[in-house]
């Protein structure tokens, strides 16, 4: 695997930055609480609906970002990325609300919805297969090729600055609704998310402790938050959460995660099916897989609620309806 | 069938003072747009979301007021309701939030989560059968036994006091998002919704004219509209709306919405199944049948929105999975 550049790290006016930015473009996802489900974990559940934001996750945040970024210093050029599927729909709405043009880099076995989606938004895909090909190098050779610029979906600044706006919205919302966050649980591949949001409540919240939170078998952040080095997915895994597949943290990503000392979870897929059944049942919330796993957590007990004040993210509900209706057959409760 | 008697019709100013008692209690929901929806109806279209409210669906704004006003009244009774499922929870939720004990009539055939949702909020139950029993007698003569209040279900001016509140909160999104809603599109049973967002666009929007959407014979309130008297469905339709089965529109509310000059609509059940699909894909919102048929008059064309800018109220999202995954599987976009 070859490594990235490794460009300055963001900071947290680089978020106020990317707000200024988002204003008008990114929606305010609302902020959740639920009776039943305060109740099933004994506490109080905050839930930030960013499968409601615009292509149907926050990768909007981080990608328009990058691009308006660009465009801020007269570079309106066309731009490539490689995603399975939510930075793909990103960068696709990002560079037609722009007005640049975006190719990107899919694998074969994407969800049909996110690929339907990406190419509504105008952007041409190019398919790779995930057991042979590295997205990255074909990306980087495309982008080289074209003289384009690789946005990549989180070992950037710009989109991990995006993507900590979602931080900056929960620590207002929280305390418009009087409350003080013990932690926030936050689906993790790469780390973008997680690593803008502790970058956001670091400044703004800082008695908050931020938990990544992987598939089972993916846990590559936790691993390397736990072991203090970047470690990979070991082969053979499989998990259901394709938008949480990366192979490691990035090094930008982990280096804010250990700065904010941030813990690391994972959970299996049947508890991920639980949770989308539950943000079904009482959110009325579409969970992708990926963006149900810190649901999964605060509900299965791989993060102990109980008697605490806790937020999660619910990253995305890019999902296809077959896989939706298995997990509400498999994950309904007794 | 016994008419109820009439009280007092509300005006605007109940609908600012339900806002007020319903502060911190019902959730200010998204108003949301989607670009893929805008150009499937060649316009702008805003979906606002009461499927995320507490309870699943807009009825607590209602059930909550009346209670509130009960208890400043200085009456802590218990109260009575009869209903097929949301408002079912919306009494109970209010009763538990307020401090009283409410007993909900429902219909044998009641969706299984609202039943259990309805009990989970503390609330007695009591069955009726839908085909031999008049839920008004039952609950009415419950009421005169227990010398409790009945929380009728629409046609109470509190109850449509506060169902308007959604209408306060449709204006004031849309004139931040800096549009002119050309018409508004509510999902009708009895009207109160419908009413009380007339009382609150007369005032806060009066260009945009509101629509009521009623299923494929159900259609009483277009019929009352058109015909100028209140009219009373004919036997033997069927449809899986089981929100928006009432036999008529109520006093109160025809009144309200013939004053508002008011249209009605209604859409078959097919396009609401395609309508649950589409919020599905493009809103990532779960919608029970009647909550969605409002969007599927604006997508199907039984609203003609092109070239407009119209707002669709998606009232609720308590629906069972197999019902909801039926409706993904035979809405899907081919």
């Amino acid at each position: 695997m070859r490594s990235s550049p490794a460009p300055e790290p963001p900071v947290f006016a680089d978020v106020e930055a990317a707000a200024a930015r988002l204003a008008g473009v990114a929606m305010l996802t609302p902020l959740i609480e639920s009776q039943r489900l305060n109740e099933r974990i004994g506490g109080r559940l905050f839930v930030k609906a960013e499968a409601l934001q615009k292509t149907g996750s926050f990768k909007i945040r981080g990608a328009y970002n990058r691009l308006a970024s660009l465009a801020e210093e007269g570079n309106r050029g066309e731009v490539v990325a490689y995603s399975s599927g939510n930075h793909a729909q990103g960068v696709a709405a990002a560079a037609a609300l722009v007005g640049v043009r975006a190719t990107i880099v899919m694998p074969r076995d994407a969800p049909a919805s996110k690929v339907r989606q990406t190419r509504d938004w105008g952007a041409e895909i190019i398919f790779y297969d995930r057991a042979t090909e590295s997205r990255e190098a074909l990306a980087e050779t495309l982008a080289a090729e074209r003289g384009a610029v690789l946005v990549r979906p989180y070992d950037d600044p710009w989109v991990i600055a995006g993507q900590g706006t979602v931080g900056l919205e929960l620590a207002s919302q929280a305390e418009a609704a009087g409350v003080r966050l013990d932690a926030g649980l936050v689906p993790c591949g790469g780390g973008g998310l997680a690593a803008g949001i502790c970058l956001a409540l670091g400044e703004c919240s800082p008695s908050t402790r931020v938990h990544t939170v992987e598939p089972r078998g993916f846990d590559d952040t936790a691993r390397s938050l736990a072991e203090g080095w970047r470690v990979v997915n070991r082969p053979g895994a499989r998990s259901f959460c394709d938008a949480l597949l990366a192979p490691s943290p990035g090094t930008l990503t982990l280096a804010i995660l250990q700065k904010a000392a941030a813990a690391g979870l994972s959970v299996g897929d049947d508890e991920t099916q639980a949770a989308i059944a539950a943000a079904f049942t009482h959110l009325k919330l579409v969970l992708e897989p990926g963006g149900a796993v810190a649901l999964a957590a605060a509900l299965a007990g791989a993060f102990e609620a109980e008697g605490g004040t806790v937020a999660v993210i619910a990253s995305g509900g890019n999902v296809d309806a077959d896989v939706f209706c298995r997990a509400l057959a498999a994950g309904r409760p007794a």
